[in-house]
């Protein structure tokens, strides 16, 4: 008996890490130092412009959107999400990225199709700015399905403390929403149950209202805010950031907000994307429910003090991001909508 | 429909994040600036005593040893068994730990299993000295089943860079063995295959050579050598380090030697503990695939300069750490054993 037989292929291993070097390679800027393939990857952070340089790191997954992945045969998309997803969250802290890792692991080692996610984390890292400098890509049969695999993506930034968010956030600041591309990385759970298994659709339905196929729709890359907002972080015109992440509207707002304050939401404030409506329809689900799960068609929420809010809105603007007022922040807590 | 009808239990969540909470701020030291909680955790690092400090990054996953942590109901030491090997991983590049992060996926939110999890990954982290500020915790029906989970850990690091290592490996230099604890993170495939499906063997089967039930040996903690080797690392006695991880003797030590180096390693240098006996027996596995699966009781290689061997033996022994001569450094490539 050898390893082979136990269902973990080391050859095919040592071709996905091949693979993986060259993405990876094409992501590196000046301050890595290492090759990926030693124990850890080295990077050499030039603090010179920050005076109190203080660390942002956070991981995350794409949680069950890996299925529809797998269902649509499309693995290229996935790694792109969670870069965005990671991008985010430290943006929400006012971080900027300096490196990323990535977590793989399959049911089958399948270099072609590690070669496939790594390429979707390549092309985030590289639009972002945060050289992939190394991971680890594990051959788990027994744990995953031979088709099936799950992912994790780890982000390190850094931000002035002097800058970090939140800060000075007070009743009376605008709510500002970003537009979302789809369901990002949330709710697939009950999304899918909702149009797979309740409705009967399938992948590849097409949806007239959704422009397409469902798998297609389904599959829309998360977003990333970082090109829109870094130059309002730097000018200090936020006081707060929020990333629409799992638990919506109410799961997210108050994490950004001080005690003794919460947030007015007016829902027909923006328009919900009909994929949002289509899953809720399929699914009969309530319209609280909704909005604890996804992000509605708001990917980041924006808080600003009200004597900043046209000059936000025309920063935004110039850069070619729409952005609508969707509430305010008031005396009290969690999130109230109107 | 709502998400719990989906497999995803919010409640459920809201109640591990509580947990989780009080066990991570249990690692915190003063450097932590962030609460668990929010979307990124921040960290100050102090880089005062560096003279080029270069941040160091591994992330890695414990692989199946935790379907054996499943079979034993045992889920307070895998996360240890994480804490550790990351720690080792960075350790190879001679940095010494700054935080550590976490991702947990699970079939289902059981709180009391994710604060077990949790409890492993604070018990290393405090050990280590690497607060854990920040992590994910995903419910995945569907991609796991119900009593299933996986785990992947982020470690950052710091190293001066005159300090990095590997460095000035030269032919000559000894092979140095630190023992491992067991099977340490690796080969769990193939050793679960041998003993439980080809054997026979349960989980709970007593095995006198081994000294007691084979859940015991398998779930033996990965040790971490940071305490042992960080000293030699300050005082630069050492020229390379080698985490026998995935891929045994052959896959591990050529990662740390230079273009036109290989090793030489005589297998009766050291005793291989009687578990790795008993899966070779078991799964008559051959030998040559024993050294490229399993640490065969090696967990860490030293590679040191001949004339330092005596000082790295005394100080390793000082600090209670044994150590065996196992081979040496030679002109060629990959390990040759005799």
């Amino acid at each position: 008996m050898d390893y082979r037989d136990a269902g973990v292929d080391i050859s095919a291993a040592d071709d996905a890490k091949g693979r993986i070097k060259v993405l990876a390679k094409g992501t590196f800027n000046a301050a890595v130092l290492s090759e990926i393939g030693s124990f850890g990857g080295l990077f050499r952070p030039d603090f010179g412009r920050f005076e109190d340089p203080v660390l942002v790191a956070s991981t995350d997954g794409v949680g069950t959107k890996i299925r529809v992945a797998v269902a649509a045969g499309v693995h290229d998309t996935v790694g792109y999400d969670l870069v965005a997803h990671c991008v985010n969250d430290i943006l929400v802290q006012g971080a900027v990225p300096l490196f990323f890792l990535d977590y793989i692991a399959l049911g089958r080692m399948d270099p072609q199709r590690v070669e496939s996610i790594v390429a979707g984390f390549a092309r985030g890292c590289a639009e972002f700015g945060c050289p992939l400098i190394g991971g680890e890509t594990a051959e788990m049969p027994g744990t995953y399905a031979p088709d099936d695999y799950d992912l994790a993506g780890f982000i390190v930034g850094v931000v002035d403390r002097k800058n970090a968010l939140p800060q000075r956030v007070r009743p009376g600041d605008a709510l500002l929403g970003l537009p979302s591309a789809g369901l990002h990385t949330n709710g697939y759970s009950l999304a899918r149950k909702a149009l797979f298994e309740t409705a009967g659709y399938a992948i590849d339905t097409v949806i007239p209202e959704i422009g397409g196929t469902l798998g297609r729709a389904l599959l829309a890359p998360h977003r990333g805010y970082l090109a829109a907002l870094e130059p309002l972080v730097e000018r200090r015109k936020l006081r707060a950031l929020c990333h629409i992440t799992g638990g919506g509207f109410p799961g997210n707002i108050p994490r950004v907000l001080p005690e003794g304050l919460g947030a007015r939401v007016r829902k027909g404030s923006w328009e919900v994307p009909p994929l949002f409506r289509l899953i809720q329809k399929a699914g009969a689900v309530p319209e609280e429910e909704m909005f604890r799960t996804f992000n509605m068609g708001v990917g980041m929420v924006v808080v600003v003090a009200p004597e900043d809010l046209h000059d936000v809105e025309h920063s935004l603007e110039r850069r070619g991001e729409t952005s609508f007022v969707i509430g305010s922040v008031v005396e009290g807590q969690g999130v109230a909508f109107e």
